[in-house]
C-alpha cells in the first residue's frame, strides 16, 4: 500500500546562551550557546543524547504540543521565543513505524535557570555529545536559522534578559554566533533599526570602575524583520 | 487513546507573476501575482477551489512528494524554487482522519507556461474563489513569506526570466508585493547588494523608441540572505 498512515513527533531545539565549565570543572569566563538535550536510558540507541519532545496528541497542534512537552518533560514553562522549523520526513529516519518528526527553535533568556530532570542537561552547541536519529542534523538546522535570523531580526529578545548593558548583548551575539561582534558596530546597527530602547537604568560599575554602563532592552517582544530594503517598504 | 497515526499531505502554493483578463476578458497591462488551484468536482465542499498536493507516500520525502504531486497533477515540472513552509494540524482542520498538512511555497517563472489540467486554473492572489478547508490561510502565510522575503533575499529569481529588463522586474516586484516599487531605487539596493549581474545584451526599444534597455539576470539562482549586518559577518 504505497499511502499509510504515519506517528507525528515534535522535537524542539532549545538555546540558551550559558557559561560552561571547562575540563578542570571550572566555568569558564565566556558564555556559549547550548542545547537542551536529554539522555535515552533505553534502546534503540541507548545512551546517545535527544532533543526534549514527543508524539503529538490526538487533540492539539503542533505548537500546542511543543509548549506542553517542554513543560511537562524538562519543566521549560518560560521560552520566550518558539517558531516553527523544517519537518524531517525521511522514511527510514527513526526505526520501527514510520515518524514524522515536525522541530521547533526554542530560546531562553540568559537569565533563567529552569528546573531539569536528572536526564536531562545543558550541552555547547559546538561541542555535542552522541546525538539520537537525525537530531544532530536538527541542532545544527535550527543554529544555522537562529544566526540567519540574528542578522535581519530581532530574535535576540528570545536570549537576552530584560535589561542588558551592550557588552551583555554583545556577548549573547558571539555566543550565538560563534565568531567575535563588536559593541559599537552592533549598537549603531540595531539603534539604525529602532531594536533596542534605552531603559533609563545603568548598570554597576565593572571591576575595571569607570561611567556604569546604559541599560538597554528589546523594543519588541515579538519576532520581526527589521531590515526591509527601504526601497521595497509599503507605502504609508 | 491520546496518541493516534494521522494521514499527511503536502499542499503546495505554486505562484506566477501573470498577467490576468479583466471583466470583459481583455489581459490587463499590468500583471499580478497569481496562484495555481483546481476545483474539487466532489464533497466535501464540491465546487472549492484548492491548492494543488496529495498525501505522502510511505517511499517519500515531503520534498520528493511536493515535487511528485505538482507533476503528476498539475504538470508543473519547472518550479524554479521550491521551500517548505508551515505545518497545518488543528486536529479538525479537514474531515474525517486526521490529516496534518506540510505546505510548501513554489515559484514559476513570468515566461513559462505550463500545460493545466482541465479543472486547474491561475487566479489572482488579490481575488481568490471560494477556497477549500484552510487553503485559503495557506495562500495568504505564503504570499506574506514570499513578501518578507524579497526583502531580504535573492528568491525574486524564482519569479523573473532568465534575462530581463530592469522594467520587468519592476513589475514582477510590485505584482508579488501587491504596491508601487521604484525601478531606480530597485536596482540600487539590488546592485549593492550583487543580486544582479548584466548580461551584456539589450532587449528591443519600447514602443516609445530611445536607448535599448540593458539586460539583467540573477546571479545566483539559489536562495541567499543578501542583508545580513556588516557587523554581524563572520571575519574572512
Amino acid at each position: 500500500m504505497p499511502y499509510g498512515n504515519t506517528r507525528h513527533e515534535v522535537l524542539i531545539a532549545v538555546f540558551q546562551v550559558r557559561r560552561f565549565p571547562d575540563a578542570s570543572g571550572v566555568l569558564r569566563e565566556e558564555p556559549e550557546l547550548g542545547v537542551l538535550l536529554w539522555q535515552r536510558a533505553l534502546d534503540p540507541q541507548v545512551g546517545t543524547w535527544s532533543l526534549p519532545g514527543g508524539q503529538l496528541r490526538n487533540d492539539e497542534d503542533l505548537t500546542t504540543s511543543a509548549r506542553r512537552q517542554l513543560a511537562e518533560k524538562v519543566d521549560v514553562r518560560k521560552v520566550a521565543h518558539l517558531e516553527q522549523l523544517s519537518v524531517f520526513s525521511d522514511p527510514d529516519r527513526v526505526p520501527g513505524p514510520r515518524t514524522i518528526a515536525s522541530t521547533y527553535l526554542g530560546l531562553i533568556p540568559l537569565t533563567s535557570d529552569p528546573q531539569l530532570p536528572s536526564d536531562t542537561a545543558w550541552h555547547p552547541v559546538s561541542d555535542l555529545p552522541a546525538m539520537s536519529f537525525d537530531h544532530g542534523v536538527m541542532v545544527a538546522n535550527a543554529h544555522a536559522r537562529l544566526a540567519a535570523k540574528l542578522s535581519y531580526t530581532n530574535i535576540a529578545f528570545g536570549l537576552a534578559p530584560a535589561e542588558f548593558s551592550m557588552s551583555t548583548l554583545r556577548d549573547i551575539y558571539c555566543a550565538a554566533l560563534g565568531y567575535e561582534v563588536d559593541a559599537t558596530n552592533l549598537q549603531r546597527v540595531l539603534a539604525r533599526r529602532n531594536v533596542l530602547t534605552r531603559t533609563g537604568n545603568t548598570a554597576p560599575s565593572g571591576k575595571a570602575g569607570g561611567r556604569p554602563p546604559a541599560l538597554y532592552r528589546f523594543t519588541d517582544s515579538r519576532l520581526r524583520v527589521t531590515d526591509e530594503f527601504a526601497a521595497l517598504r509599503p507605502p504609508v
